[in-house]
């Protein structure tokens, strides 16, 4: 069995898939930019990956030069830092592998010098700041591991992620998920943050009623990336320090329980007011941060008809959810423009996907099902089956009816209709490899 | 003598002007709602009251039957508290009156049966968000108190000023003031918070190369009240308290120190990060409060022609500032979408005149008269003498030649060039007053 470093002629690939998630504590900041270790610990949604997630097969070979990687079937550089560490890692916890029937066998020591070849791809637009960066790093390490026969478990995963990008260790698991900042006065040569790790809080099972919709604003501004961002924060702001130390750590039981217990009404509260302080940092950094931007904004508009003036989709939700006297919806923002809102459960997401359809209807020329991805089994809820029934909605019934309403037709390029999900999963079948089991390259 | 309250056929009045004021240093918290005394302490720039004041004439007549104001020729009233807090606070101090000319005497406990009138008139938009409440309370205050011979000194008057609106009282004064927030601990029946006072840091004169935009965006959202506003953010903001504590005495040495120095690198980063922080803690009050909102982006916005991105003014500032090694131009925003810009010279204001009539063109038919108000003669140093100038104004310097600029026309309404000024004036000039010497009615 020795020889299969021999002969050149095998390949062994595994295809895995992972989600995206959303944090509904934030994290933003760093304590050690190398491991990306964060100020504080953070929460998140993870999202159904039949929706939002990457896909990526990796393949060894000994018939391959070097490592290289492809998204979105464009080849991409393996040379930074944060894709060296997360196979560096990888590697240095790879064990003996052996496919019988193939009749491959690779020694644990045998790792370091084969090469690999990665294919990844997002069902998503990867530009249009819906955190493909997580799936991505997650995927790539949960592949990696898998075909390196890596026994360590999930959060020492999680740990390895985390280094390529730092919310990529929220997407090793489905569900709830709680990214632990970790022990600040244990880093040091032998600990290397390794308990700075995703734990699961809750299976997406737990709290299956949420709905979740994805406004995709129309233009897009150049943002800030949120390596530099955070960066920037930690530097300047003299308000991050407060909220990482003092706020969030509150905030994080709270959230943990309003999960636990699924209190809608606390977790909405909650992901609202992080979503806006973390705005407010980004704000309070010199120079300011402006993430929820003019684009943002113009895009998401409202008309608030009760007294004539232009608000936010936040303040929307806000006043929606004053008119129905406790939070219907939770919104929330990352480093980007698009809302990311969250409905307690199928009848209050019809009634939200009807008024963002009444205020953003799409730009002529569009179908209904480009404009709404997703779970579409909504719409039908909601009574939509075509443009037609989008154009005749009636305004919602907290406007008064006597106040013409405006509309912000062409805005929000798409929604996404969604929910919590599973964790990284492998893909049994060998049709779905994005590596061509012979060539090993990109089909 | 004394006979004057009996002859019912005299009317005394005193006319006053009193300037408005910028917080480079922001007051944003209450910890008192009915003596107004802040959170924190504030630094402001009184504007010359040549390009935005408020002029005042109140006036005292046996024949009046009640207290009774006008506001720009409508009358108003005087029943909130506001109004009797100050009314009652100046009667209280009011002395002995003699009008030997006209042959009045007033003696002090007449006062108390005495009936006002008071009217009052803004050189500039009520409604534009240009602190019209501040400049209009410390004109009452002042003007009262010259017609009654309150002898109290100018910082014991915008103690009382305060309780009209907080900002009132820094307008009490020329050039550069500061408001003390007082002692937390001595507020009882006996202090009434009567350390809470402003201060002049340094007259008019201190820093006269200071010249200072206003931008005056064209829609106006409604905008939730900062009286409301900063209840809501003391209430709900976590930020907001580590800022007054923790943030702000820091910056009001440093900010005193820049003013003493006239150091206007620490003034303008002071001030750019001062704006940005009140800012933030208005993202994160619940629900949050967008002064920088929407319609003022819109109406800001400039084409960063670099990137091909759209930037804000202070994106756009940040930007120049950057370019030019160090701050040129100050920002501040107040609870409004207006900027406030603040260049140190002549040369630079020459530079950001050219800039801002670049970027932000009026609507066609608009003149130049009636677009750059105030001290015109920076448009003279910047070689703009009519619209024909202005429409063929070169890109600036900073932008890239062979990328076209987009142009936000029409965004801004107005501009208003102005610089610091001095305090309240008293006029002797009876045909300045606002109220008929006759019949004590609006003229």
């Amino acid at each position: 069995m020795e020889g299969g470093l021999n002969k050149k002629d095998w390949i062994l690939m595994v295809t895995a898939q992972s989600p995206t998630n959303i944090a509904v504590i934030k994290y933003w900041g760093k304590r050690d930019e190398t491991l990306i270790l964060p100020i504080n610990d953070s929460i998140s949604v993870t999202l159904d990956p039949n929706h939002l997630c990457t896909t990526t097969t990796v393949a060894v070979s000994p018939s391959f030069d070097s490592d290289q990687m492809w998204l979105n079937g464009k080849e991409i550089s393996l040379s930074g830092s944060r894709y060296q560490s997360c196979l560096r890692e990888i590697r240095s916890r790879a064990n003996d592998v052996e496919d019988e029937e193939k009749g491959i066998f690779i020694k644990k020591e045998d790792w370091e010098n084969l090469h690999l070849h990665i294919a990844s791809f997002n069902n998503f637009p990867t530009a249009a700041g819906l955190a493909s960066s997580a799936a991505g790093f997650a995927c790539l390490v949960y592949s990696l591991a898998k075909l390196m026969n890596v026994k360590e478990e999930q959060g020492k995963l999680s740990a390895i992620a985390r280094q390529g990008s730092g919310s990529a260790c929220r997407s090793l698991f489905g569900g709830f998920v709680k990214w632990a900042m970790g022990n600040v006065r244990l880093i040091s040569k032998d600990t290397n943050g390794s308990d700075s790790i995703a734990v699961q809080l809750a299976n997406e099972m737990h709290w299956d009623d949420l709905v979740i919709i994805i406004a995709v604003v129309s233009s897009r501004q150049k943002e800030t990336s949120s390596t530099t961002g955070m960066r920037e924060s930690v530097e300047t702001s003299p308000l991050l320090h407060y909220r990482s130390k003092e706020v969030v750590p509150k905030r994080i039981l709270q959230m943990e329980e309003a999960i636990k217990t699924r209190d809608f009404t606390s977790f909405a509260s909650l992901a609202c007011a992080d979503s806006n302080q973390f705005h407010a940092v980004c704000l309070d950094t010199s120079p300011p941060i402006f993430y929820m931007n003019d684009t943002s904004h113009r895009q998401v508009l409202f008309s608030c008809l009760q007294d004539g003036s232009q608000l936010l989709i936040i303040n929307y939700m806000e006043k929606w959810n004053r008119f129905e006297a406790m939070p219907q919806v939770a919104y929330t923002f990352d480093a980007g423009p698009n809302a990311v809102l969250i409905a307690p459960n199928r009848k209050v997401a019809t009634l939200l996907i009807q008024r963002l359809l009444f205020y953003f209807p799409p730009s002529s020329d569009t179908e209904l099902s480009s404009f709404v991805l997703g779970d579409k089994s909504i719409l039908k809820d909601a009574g939509i089956g075509s443009m037609k029934d989008v154009e005749v909605l009636p305004p919602p019934a907290e406007i008064k009816d006597n106040i013409p309403s405006q509309k912000f037709r062409g805005d929000v390029s798409y929604f996404i209709c969604t929910r919590p999900g599973k964790g990284p999963t492998l893909f049994a079948d060998e049709s779905q490899t994005l590596l061509d089991t012979k060539t090993g390259l990109p089909k």
